[in-house]
């Protein structure tokens, strides 16, 4: 019964229903197949914050995008 | 000083301000009683999150009540 | 599928196993009366933590004890 | 490669841009010259919670806040 | 820059290093993958907690384990 | 009431007491500072993780710092 958080910036639009889906599906069964543990069990939360909330070396992810389109 | 956090699903239009409150309470008190120690300390944090974002065994929550739903 | 996490401070020798499983079922139960679900989803994860890496105020849960002891 | 996460009540509108940026620069800054590590690497983690979800010492802070304005 | 979070319980003598190395590195490569983000930034932290803190329906995991033992 | 957790890796011996106090009063005063609000409340819960726990990129820590040291 591991739980696995997915903490991740919200950008484009946000994640699809289908991405989301995906990942949680093989991050379960990559856990499965490892662990030799039940995937059935396994719990996945998938958080999407704004990047305006999420800092990297003290700068918010909105600004470092900003920064990556002008280069 | 015990941080207590809840992260539940959203359903059914989400918990009410009632049943978030009798739960804060309740977890507050027991924490309390079972280690003696004042109940005026605790934080209880209660987040409630997309049955879309919410994966049991690689399969969403949503996708998990319709199907409970067809049975 | 609610998953409660408790973290709270390591003390006096710690909780007991009997603490903690009072702990977890009691919340459990709360859960499941308060939202009708059942409670034989909701996960509850303990985590004790040394007083020293615990702190309010920018003052150590361990020396804030000592505090209290002089009192 | 520090995370830290801030989770804080919701209050007054909510917390501006440049006051987010303010703690996530300092937050950063403040570990890497106590710890001699680089800042570039230090994640930090903004969330504003309803303080309908936030309860200390089993009370909301929404009740916490209106006793306060009544005093 | 996602922050994957991995709360286990410690069993049959705690994952291996290659074990959550594979996990790990299986985890960033899924999520680079489905986001066409790169893997580089993915921040992975496993967790193992004793199954005497992990609690799922109000019932240790030492216990449910002995329980299963016996069937 | 902020709850602040910093997780980062245990390195050199880990973290002194005086630099986990250093930091716990840093974060609370500047965030007191900033939204104006009594650093009295401010909580902040330091872990210090395993470098082979703690991966970037797919990798541990543990082997980013030997990879480091070689070049």
């Amino acid at each position: 019964m591991p739980i696995i958080s997915v903490k991740m910036t919200k950008e484009d639009g946000g994640a699809t229903l289908e991405q989301k889906e995906e990942l949680a599906k093989s991050i379960s069964e990559t856990f499965s197949k490892i662990f030799n543990r039940p995937s059935s069990n396994a719990v996945v939360l998938i958080e999407e914050h704004s990047t305006d909330n999420y800092y990297i070396g003290g700068k918010s992810v909105t600004k470092i995008r900003e920064q990556q389109k002008i280069k």
